[in-house]
């Protein structure tokens, strides 16, 4: 796991206790063998899960400093500054980050809510799996 | 990728279209490299978010027919039932998955609320990123 050289007080820290990551104010990210953390975006303003992406060391960065929401392509591998296209730009209110500093909470409110998935839709959870012994989609 | 073996019209079927992935009914779950895909759970009541994990395919077929969420334990490298350990199982109502189907949405009822994060608490995001150049954790 890389360190947290967003935190000044880790800077040249030796890695940190399961306990300082866990209950202190050290922000000390854990991003995966890829080098990424997986982020959740919802609605600031209703709660609601609007997409998951990922982000790297420069694009979480770049998220807390710009406050807009930018991720890491991992088709495209590249930074990728969530509405460069569609224009859903996504003005970030709060990042939260979970117990073992291994994944991002968004709380977002987009620019364009009906261009918030590439498809055209508000979220890109759109469908719900169905059935018992063998499953399918069905459109919510 | 690996295919998506739970919808019976996937059995021998090639490998969908993009189309077909993000407009159709085939649950075909593209799992990552590590095979993998990151499942964000929420409160189903309330929505709020609860924790992000990992699923393979065993345990995305033990959550669906079981519909209590099983877990895939990165660092344990193991299967893992959610609640297990502290009771605090989570019964699944809803799963839905994301536009490219690489992401899932667990709508789920946790059996003791006050357990749902291992640190004892009611979710694993307790903690705010603050600050402008430097950053730091504030909990909520």
């Amino acid at each position: 796991m890389e360190g947290g050289i967003l935190s000044n007080g880790s800077k040249g820290k030796e890695l940190p206790s399961a306990k300082e990551i866990e209950e202190g104010t050290l922000f000390w990210p854990r991003f995966d063998r890829s080098s990424l953390l997986p982020c959740v975006t919802v609605d600031a303003r209703t709660g609601r899960v609007l997409m998951v992406a990922y982000m790297n060391r420069e694009a979480l960065e770049r998220t807390l400093r710009t406050r807009r929401a930018t991720f890491f392509s991992r088709s495209r591998q590249a930074l990728w500054v969530k509405g460069e296209t569609s224009g859903c730009y996504l003005d970030v209110v709060e990042v939260l980050v979970d117990c073992d500093q291994d994944a991002l909470l968004v709380k977002v409110i987009p620019r364009k809510e009906e261009d918030l998935c590439h498809t055209g839709r508000s979220s890109c959870f759109y469908r719900r799996v169905v059935g018992e012994e063998e499953f399918w989609l069905e459109h919510v």
